[in-house]
């Protein structure tokens, strides 16, 4: 178990950060929450979450407007849109303790090789995938219908083991907090891992504007999803990362069975937000490429939602 | 030059059949309309041609609400949608003089086929190509933006000489219409060259909502369609339909001139009509597939817009 002493801090306080930091602070964990728009709504009345696991929660919670004003952290957690890390940077070392752990919970890949270059040198910098179904409702307000689990790994830094240690005390916090948690040895796989669930459901659920249940509804959508799936799982194996037999068929059930979900890059069109489109789709592209892998089915849905995304900034 | 007195029939007469059969009246062709939902007001009206080559051009015509009551024609030209092939075989003969010519004036492959079992030994089959841009305003009004080619060839019936004679015939009848008009020796290699250009744009225009100029000022959706064109040329290939050597650059090239347009799958959408995926997906990806040919980003594609299609259909 994890001593409770630990300081954690947030930043990027959404669906992701928000249900991760109120669950460690449910669990006594000291934990301070890094804020933009919410600030002043989240300083008042707290964090709410609606949870089909866990229950109705509210809890008041330690709120920041600036990363200057936050006691020094020994973990930061950062639930950001990958979009954002070259902003992050200054964020995080403000409130990073000397030796902190800094945990990039993000999907696809590259995101800690755009990160790490900005960060000082005696910070360790690790990924986390989540496999969990939340979505903010409103200002401090976040829904969770299912799943949770994190998986992290240890990507660089000042650890002399690999950081397998520092992987495994970060899977503790979360496990402290009642939430699944696997340190990783291969923080790549993980994240190879975690894109055969995001190519298929996110950019569909852009591109088709449907949610699980239709999609995992319709034979042409089903053998669509399966072939991305089987082509990020090819992209892995050409660049080193040989998944588990049977891991995207897995994650197929496992979609089949959940509740109704809008993946994340929809609510990110929806709102105009930019799509993680580098990380979740050009750069496993790139890698697979390089590897002498075409993934052509994802490189169609890449330009499709390119094409989406510049046009939605452009209205 | 054709002689005045053939007697064209149009059955269906949409953007297509209207421009198609309009010109073919000017022209001193005896032509005859069968209509359906527009029947009374072309009855009334005649019909109207807004045309950026032709000008403005309107004509009284002979028009009919049921196939009975037209005279028998040596022409039939059919602009209908080929999602409606099933139903127009007993039209088409009831309209059909004997030993007449039926020019199927739709896309994609595999409409011959499936018309031919449902019609007389008598009649000649034949399948045309339309390069054009043309739309309908309102009933009975037809807006031509540009181009207007039709390249035809023979399907199969009584002819002696493998049906170029009756090609011949038919690209006569286009030319002395002043349209540009040329027979084809393959009719199936006419029509894997004009999927070149309808699998990206029709399918594009209703997956990402773009017409065709936005599609061709954005890097990706540019890349995505020579793509798609390349796959289209190696699936021709693979069922030995050696397309000529910068077909599709020249399709895309030609595209890019064009002024703006819509193309017809996206009006369908539109309007709740069912998408003409059959014969322009469906069948030549189960025919490259036969012949081992894999073109898995035109299958992505048709997948998503048969999920569109189900969705359109059931709401």
């Amino acid at each position: 178990m994890q001593a409770r002493n630990v300081r954690i801090g947030i930043i990027g306080s959404g669906a992701i950060g928000g249900f991760y930091g109120l669950m460690l602070a449910r669990a006594g964990f000291d934990v301070h929450f890094l804020l933009r728009s919410e600030y002043e709504v989240v300083r008042e009345r707290g964090l709410s979450l609606d949870s089909a696991v866990h229950g109705q929660i509210h809890l008041p919670v330690q709120a920041y407007a600036r990363a200057a004003d936050m006691p020094l952290c020994d973990w930061l957690l950062v639930g950001a849109k990958a979009t954002s890390n070259a902003e992050l940077a200054p964020l995080i070392m403000q409130a990073a303790a000397p030796d902190a752990r800094v945990l990039l919970l993000q999907n696809g890949l590259g995101v800690e090789e755009q990160l790490r270059p900005a960060l000082r040198g005696d910070l360790h910098l690790l990924g986390g995938l989540c496999f969990i179904c939340v979505n903010r409702k409103g200002p401090g307000e976040i829904c969770h219908q299912s799943l949770g689990a994190v998986n992290l790994g240890y990507h660089s830094g000042p650890a002399q083991d690999g950081g397998a240690g520092v992987a495994e005390e970060g899977a503790g916090l979360f496990r402290a907090a009642g939430i699944d948690s696997q340190a990783m040895a291969d923080l790549d796989q993980a994240r190879w891992q975690k894109l055969v669930w995001n190519v298929p459901y996110n950019g569909l659920s852009v591109l088709l504007q449907a949610s699980t249940t239709p999609l995992m509804g319709d034979a042409d959508s089903r053998a669509l999803i399966q072939a991305l799936m089987a082509e990020v799982v090819a992209g892995a194996s050409a660049c080193g990362r040989e998944l588990p037999a049977g891991y995207a068929e897995h994650l197929f059930r496992m979609t089949e069975k959940m509740p109704d979900y809008w993946p994340s890059m929809y609510h990110d069109h929806l709102q105009q937000r930019p799509l993680e489109l580098q990380a979740i789709y050009a750069e496993p592209l790139a890698r697979a490429r390089a590897a002498g892998c075409a993934l052509p089915r994802m490189e169609a849905l890449y330009q499709a939602l390119a094409f989406i995304d510049r046009r939605g900034r452009q209205a």
